[in-house]
């Protein structure tokens, strides 16, 4: 088969550990018999140092042309970088949001998982972790708070901003189907995240969501309350499987949940349009302070890259191959500086990626 | 001195622990030479119960005319109370915000304090809590997507709902003033809370918190996006002294904050108005589970007493000796079932309240 997939290697650590990432893609080529063709896109920084914008509308239609889009991190440092300066609208952010609106990834699956491995650098008491914990964050990524009408503007001489917070039943359909989508190949169990005790939009998420439970007798809905689910998260994150939610509760809970894994630099992310295509990156950012030192953790990309075999080119045996192989590695005692605990060995990010490479 | 006080017993536990701590408010009362003066007022479930709705236009005027109030808790079992099969406006929380409105009370205080004697109630591993930790959430109360325009209308036979997120200038600024007047008082730091790479409304908060921090140059402001803070809330509470957000934001980190301190049973909050008025509660919910149970931690509602007499009536002694009685009788070993550690001993909410008054 035939892989096309973009790249973005983006900023700070992004092209180290998007190099490893696509090491082990070739590899897993060579194995199964697949090529990979890689297009580069450039997105954010790099793209702004290059064509003065985060996002160009060519790299969106090359994008396009791709089976999926492998991406490492973007953006830097707010407080020092010259892309900072520039109006929000054209800062590396603003490149993400727009392709991820342009090629309709409204589905952004963030897992959460403990890594029995890697216990030691999760920061809850053993006993609220016991036996682990693996979930599922389903966030809706292309509506909401994030895309709504949006205005500052002088009224009666106050400076006055505007946000809207906006859903349609559509819009929450599509999402919640996928929710239940993926729970009825795990726990079974989806908790629908919202503030229906306020917003309007949180109603209306409530009652589409169970509609379209309906169709899935044999999975569990819950609804919990933003606030809640904050507390929830920290006190008892075993009893979650799919948690499903809006963007910006999403954008708060998933960086929260990721943090309580204790084992961000291994958290994968997709973001998946209504057929095959998705956008995979590592949960992390684009940590600019470690960036160029080798030191970086890619195992969270490579993660990435194997979502991206299973989810945009069917490919299971080839995805559970690179799983397979990060587990061993870990097993085997190897670590990076972020995830390292006494008795391990400490390597950089291209040994991590070459140790991978030998077990698969 | 004639302290003007109503009382808001509420629902769930509300009641019980309303009962403690105006069992010390009366004692502290006879010790300094106070009287207090209560007006029991309805708000929530039992406004309901007796109205047919949350908050009577009656009780609004009443509080005007009190000095303070001191709250419960107010709400039921969602799944099972007969209040949430009405309309959301005519729910118990629907009239917790109109009182939070029309009292003017935009100046949400929650602390979030890991008691040094409770430290295996904390989630969180000892090494990341090592020296205790101990900062105060000012959460913008009665601005943003909480009292924004909202509708759900059918938009080309499509279900559409919308909310909005706004803020003025004003209305900023006066709640970091309050943030600043606090961290001086404190450890001299700001941590201004918001989504500045997306929303429009977090874009004018920055602006307006760095124009205020120009008048308090002894105190550090930063600035830290929301879903970074719901991180770092885990990984490092530490680092924080008062962090200063928006209404919804606030709704989220201040929970996810209080559950890290692992001792939410025993975190007061105040909401205040532009003079001396405000409306105090503890922070965790009515907990209808335990409800007439004589179990329930009343800790928190006498804490927030406390404050009460301390931010309303400005009597500092006073409320020092509540807090030093608090903490006298967890010294002593006494807790609640919510707090309770091998070697101590377990009492009931007015077992504890006596035990506290013992030690005024
Ligand atoms: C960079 C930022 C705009 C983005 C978001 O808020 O969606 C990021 O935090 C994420 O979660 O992917
Ligand atoms: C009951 C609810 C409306 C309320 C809020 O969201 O403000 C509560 O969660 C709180 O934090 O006081």
């Amino acid at each position: 088969m035939n892989l096309k997939i973009g790249v973005i290697k983006g900023d700070g650590i992004g092209p180290e550990i998007v190099r490893e990432a696509m090491k082990v893609l070739d590899l897993v080529g060579e194995r199964f018999g697949h090529t990979c063709e890689y297009t580069e896109l450039l997105l954010g920084g790099a793209s702004i140092d290059v064509h003065g914008v985060p996002l160009t509308d060519e790299t969106v239609e090359e994008a396009k042309q791709c089976g999926a889009v492998l991406m490492g991190s973007i953006g830097g440092d707010a407080k020092t970088s010259p892309w900072y300066k520039l109006e929000p609208s054209r800062r590396p952010e603003a490149g993400l949001l727009r392709i991820r609106k342009e090629l309709g990834l409204f589905a952004n699956l963030r897992p959460a998982v403990l890594y029995e491995e890697l216990k030691d650098a999760c920061p809850l008491k053993p006993e609220l972790t016991e036996g682990g914990f693996d979930f599922m964050i389903m966030r809706e990524l292309t509506g909401g708070l994030y895309f709504g009408e949006r205005k500052t503007e002088e009224i009666g001489g106050v400076m006055t901003a505007m946000d809207t917070l906006s859903y349609n039943e559509n819009e929450i359909r599509r999402i919640a189907k996928r929710a239940f989508d993926i729970a009825q190949k795990r726990s079974k169990k989806v908790t629908s995240v919202d503030k229906a005790n306020v917003l309007d939009s949180s109603r209306l998420w409530r009652k589409v969501t169970e509609e379209v439970a309906k169709d899935y007798p044999d999975v569990t809905l819950e609804h919990m309350l933003v606030d809640n689910c904050a507390m929830q998260i920290v006190r008892n994150p075993k009893q979650f499987d799919v948690i499903l939610t809006e963007n910006m509760f999403g954008d708060i809970l998933s960086d929260e949940a990721s943090m309580v894994t204790g084992s961000i630099g291994m958290l994968a992310s997709a973001s998946l349009n209504d057929s095959k295509f998705g956008l995979y990156e590592p949960s992390g950012g684009s940590a600019p302070d470690i960036a160029g030192k080798g030191i970086a953790n890619p195992i969270a990309t490579i993660l990435s890259a194997a979502m991206m075999l299973r989810f945009s080119f069917d490919l299971d045996q080839e995805a559970d191959a690179v799983e397979r192989a990060v587990s061993q590695v870990l097993l085997d005692g190897y670590r990076t500086g972020d995830i390292l605990s006494e008795g391990c060995t400490l390597v950089g990010t291209k040994q991590m990626g070459d140790l991978i490479c030998e077990r698969i």
